[in-house]
């Protein structure tokens, strides 16, 4: 028999799982609060409208890609009328949206948090590819409530969009994309910021570094603001370590420019440890 | 008859000035400490090596670019021989260097600091190429005691280079430099060395926004400790006020997440400043 798969919210990334599913031959169920933007991703061979009402049998799996705030309430409403059996979200953040489905009484032990990296700096539904999360990490937080069999099947869904599925406590996770992810976008923003101060011609010698430095400043801040509060305090604790380097960078740059002497070893130390980590970031993968 | 240039120092800038200038016509001798590093250039076309003693008669202009420590030293022996009617340097702090040439005793009035931003971010003398320069900015920062005559030779050689002239004050020029280019730097460096404490499945979530925020951190750290040093003032005033930004985006960040409430506007206020700040950098030149 084939897959029988939900999504729920038909933006970039449900749209891009629903293509990856439907061509792996599963068939693929779609809902979204907003009708025009099911019909797009249906006419783009992404699925089928979602019917009304109670289902004749439950899907395998319901993926829900909805806005993180919106996250607990669909999972609540599609277990009441039991629409799945397992369910999966696509947040960018693990902990919060876990700890508000709990709160909000939903069952864990069919919920399995997910969050694909697709690497893709694009956005909106027009963007979707069924290719989007080929060979990408797709972390996985199942919580002590998970059932193994809930988690199994996820592990399948995430196979078939091509992706690698990576098994992850939500803690750990969020910790992790607070330093490669959210913490470089408060970093990039702050050093973007500046530049609004800066005169016309200071911004024509400008070269690829700086523009490499801010490209992801030119993000939507409303979506950076709800990520970031997500996930506040691992990033905070980021931020309050770049913030320590650099003022201790800018205080041994004034000694040394004064001549007091003896005062490049913060300023050495920053570049050797900044050039060591750079070494660790994962080269680009192949296409 | 041929300008006649003399080109102290070639590595990356100093063999590519001399490319581009034989490529123009012009007539280039070659001097380097390392005297193997004057026969590569010369062996690449880019001029012959410069004889010893005084010269028939002075060249046009003498390029300095040699490292930014070495250049009052080398200006001031050139100007003792004699060997041309105008200097300049390429240096890309200028504040510094113009002050060590004065203080040294040099003759200012046939100097015109210089700085080509040559936007390449390889190094080294095989990396030299004819059209380094062409269509980027090249700072000249003549001082009051420079001659008009010297200033016209200087403005020629840039042009000849296919590169465009930019006549700025030397302190509005490391400003400058600074904002765009050194603080980037340690911003970069600063946010990479927060990556040599992470675990190893949080590397692996890096996507191309890490990539790219910290790639200029993998530069020289001797090369960046010289030239951070030589501008410390302007880029110390940058990196306090981005350590600030940091610092209060991490405090509204944590009493978000404390639900302390009303404190979003100042992570919301960095995202927006950030965002509008980077659309001030400009497009990369077309190729």
């Amino acid at each position: 028999v084939k897959r029988r798969v939900i999504v729920f919210g038909t933006g970039l990334i449900g749209t891009s799982v629903a293509l990856a599913l439907s061509g792996s031959g599963a068939e693929v169920e779609l809902s979204d609060r907003d009708p025009q933007a099911v019909r797009l991703a249906a006419g783009r061979g992404a699925g089928t409208s979602l019917a009304e009402g109670p289902p004749d049998r439950p899907a395998d799996i319901a993926v829900l890609a909805v806005p993180p705030a919106a996250m607990a309430e669909t999972l609540l409403g599609a277990q009441k009328r039991g629409l799945a059996l397992a369910y999966t979200d696509v947040s960018s953040v693990k902990g919060r949206p876990i700890a508000e489905a709990a709160a909000l009484g939903c069952d864990l032990s069919t919920f399995v948090g997910g969050h694909p990296l697709s690497g893709g700096e694009r956005s909106g539904p027009a963007a979707a590819r069924a290719d989007l999360f080929r060979g990408r990490p797709w972390v996985l937080c199942p919580g002590p409530e998970t059932d193994q069999a809930a988690i199994g099947r996820v592990r399948a869904l995430v196979r078939a969009c091509g992706a690698l599925p990576c098994l992850m406590d939500a803690e750990r996770h969020d910790h992790a994309v607070a330093l490669v992810s959210h913490a470089p976008h408060v970093v990039s923003s702050a050093m973007a910021a500046r530049l609004l101060h800066g005169e016309h011609t200071a911004l024509g010698l400008a070269g690829q570094g700086l523009r490499d430095v801010t490209r992801i400043a030119g993000g939507n801040p409303a979506l950076w603001l709800e990520i970031l509060s997500a996930n506040a305090g691992p990033v905070a604790d980021v931020l309050d370590e770049v913030a320590a380097d650099l003022a201790d960078t800018a205080r041994a740059l004034r000694s040394l420019g004064a001549g007091v002497g003896e005062s490049a070893g913060p300023v050495m130390d920053v570049l050797v440890r900044g050039s060591a980590g750079r070494d660790r970031v994962p080269a680009p993968p192949k296409t």
